[in-house]
């Protein structure tokens, strides 16, 4: 029985779940905008340190600014002692983006119930890289690599990753995914952090369970299932017959497909240049794809728009800078968590709980039949 | 720019959220029902396992379906060697909250993307109380006690936080109370599951977000609260001075408001007797304290309906069934574990993600200055 006056609408599509200025999606003209700036104007000339300051403080840092945010993330990314006993602990085939939700839970056990606040956003953006690299070194049983201070926010990641300094080419990469990838407005995984803050929990609650939502394979977890995709179809004569073949089956293509845009996602644009340059191999197979999977999908429903998202291109990119398929989605949660935390401040700053009805379809109230009588 | 045509409404108050048979709060009426079953024919009469069954498959469980379900929960109480790793590292101060979403995610990794089922449901649920009795055992120095398939679920988590057998009215209380706490419909937790199951995660993650979300003062994390305020009023005659005091200083009183019920909370009811039969110190002062908090709030509010939560007397009657103060929210998740997992299976079986919109309140878009020129 519901008090509400409005229809149900599955998934609620096209209701207002929160007012924000962190980011808006405009999908009619194709364009993310952060804080007022348009991601193709940051994407490749800003810095994640300073993306990730401009979605909590509202505006770009000047030096100063960047100076402290630059330091204060290379203080705070080691683990305590809890987090990496439990992270060695975990079975060495463990799902990394189940290892980020335990042990992100794990680490911010200290902080009990603090209001959320800047500091503990930074403290939690530092340590996701951390996180990820300790564990990838120990699946190939190899020690971890302490992170490093010195190195911006992208680069200490591939450092701890590989045991080595990337080229500035693919650290650069990495910084550009970082940018893309930071925040989307509304969408399941920060409407899950800004629902458990509203309950005035704290912030390392709303991240794992923003984590938990991003694994899913309908939000965060499908780029891995791209390149799985691609590696079936194997080279562009192929993808035709495959893709046609694969649609009788009813088989989904990954990649495609998403609410907002009416026009080719601005983030998918510059992962597609940038894997033409990066990943000539993926992207000679994946372009082909990609125009044949418009193709069908538009024989299929014309009245549909452009469909290709931002996971199709990822895999190229995050493949080209040499992370495993599996750290694809933590890597796309290494750069949501600035966008999932600035929300859980926003939340916080302007809270209500978020708690809406449900409308009741199940039996007329009746009596319990004893035990004895069931049978 | 929201593509949504409704105005926003904050905290989604009386939008639709979900459709549920699992439970119905007819606020008007002061009615829970469970699958059509009023709640004052099941507390008393119901084990918990029974409930469990009927929130999990739509109907009381026959004696053989009961006895499958009550060893099924005896057989996976146990935890997993990486959770029990985990758990021994912790701080002993941390929050038991904090320990129970964070060892719920390390024990969940063994089934990394799994659908949600049955079965999973019943680990989950099975779980719970070896984590926090564990962790108890532990922060106290001494020895866990090993789980005991013998007995019942309420019996064996006394048993494990206690080293010893409680008497059957204590049993049988913390019964009822796991029983009346087991679902309540949509709420922020609950809601929380089930964005997380939308987008094809799995149970764990579900789960895990849950716990976050009921950590918070706004949810779950009150009862303890309710304890601290009856502590410092001290006696019933020092309640309407004390009262009227915290008033002024804009003190909220611990235990009272709500959204849904228009009279007085089934649930709060059954405790309320339960506390002046078990609990007559607490219910001496806590009755009195609820007669002042009502005149004080009818006086304010008179427009306002009957305010009474269900986690004023929750507190007289874990108190009283020996638990401490910190085990409250934790015990209340124990209890709506079988709600979660039961909202995330009918999640699941009639999935749309759940993305809302978000409406854009930021700055227009605008030029970014390079750092050189920020100053």
């Amino acid at each position: 029985m519901s008090t509400g006056n409005n229809a149900y609408v599955p998934g609620l599509e096209g209701i207002i779940g929160a007012q924000t200025a962190i980011a808006m999606v405009d999908g009619a003209n194709g364009r993310l905008v952060y804080q007022g700036y348009v991601i193709a104007d940051l994407a490749e000339e800003m810095s994640f340190e300073e993306v990730a300051f401009l979605l909590w403080e509202g505006d770009l840092p000047n030096h100063t600014e960047l100076d402290g945010l630059t330091s204060e993330l290379g203080a705070n990314r080691d683990l305590t002692k809890a987090a990496t006993t439990a992270l060695d602990a975990l079975p060495k085939d463990t799902d990394p983006m189940d290892v980020l939700r335990s042990i992100v839970s794990v680490q911010g056990v200290e902080h009990r119930l603090a209001k959320p606040t800047r500091p503990l956003a930074v403290h939690a953006t530092a340590s996701f890289p951390t996180i990820l690299a300790t564990f990838h070194r120990r699946q190939q049983g190899l020690e971890p690599i302490k992170p490093r201070p010195d190195l911006g926010h992208a680069a200490n990641y591939l450092h701890m990753m590989n045991g080595k300094e990337s080229s500035p080419e693919i650290v650069r990469a990495l910084n550009t995914y970082l940018v893309l990838l930071a925040d989307h407005g509304m969408n399941a995984s920060t409407f899950t952090a800004r629902v458990i803050a509203s309950t005035e929990s704290d912030l390392t609650s709303a991240l794992v369970g923003a984590i938990g939502a991003l694994k899913g394979p309908a939000h965060g977890g499908a780029p891995s299932a791209v390149i799985e995709q691609l590696e079936q179809i194997g080279t562009p004569e192929n993808a035709e017959r495959w893709m046609r073949d694969a649609r009788k089956r009813g088989v989904r293509f990954m990649g495609f497909g998403h609410r907002v845009y009416r026009v080719y996602d601005p983030r998918a644009k510059i992962l597609k240049a940038m894997c033409e340059r990066m990943n000539p191999k993926f992207y000679a197979l994946a372009s082909a794809v990609e125009e044949m999977a418009l193709t069908i999908l538009h024989e299929e429903h014309p009245e549909r728009p452009q469909s290709t998202n931002v996971e199709f291109y990822s895999a190229g990119v995050l493949q080209a800078i040499g992370l495993p398929k599996e750290f694809f989605t933590p890597t796309f949660a290494t750069a949501r968590v600035a966008g999932w935390s600035a929300h859980v401040l926003e939340q916080a700053a302007h809270n209500r709980i978020i708690r809406p009805q449900s409308e009741y379809i199940g039996p007329e109230p009746r009596k319990p039949v004893p035990l004895a009588e069931r049978g």
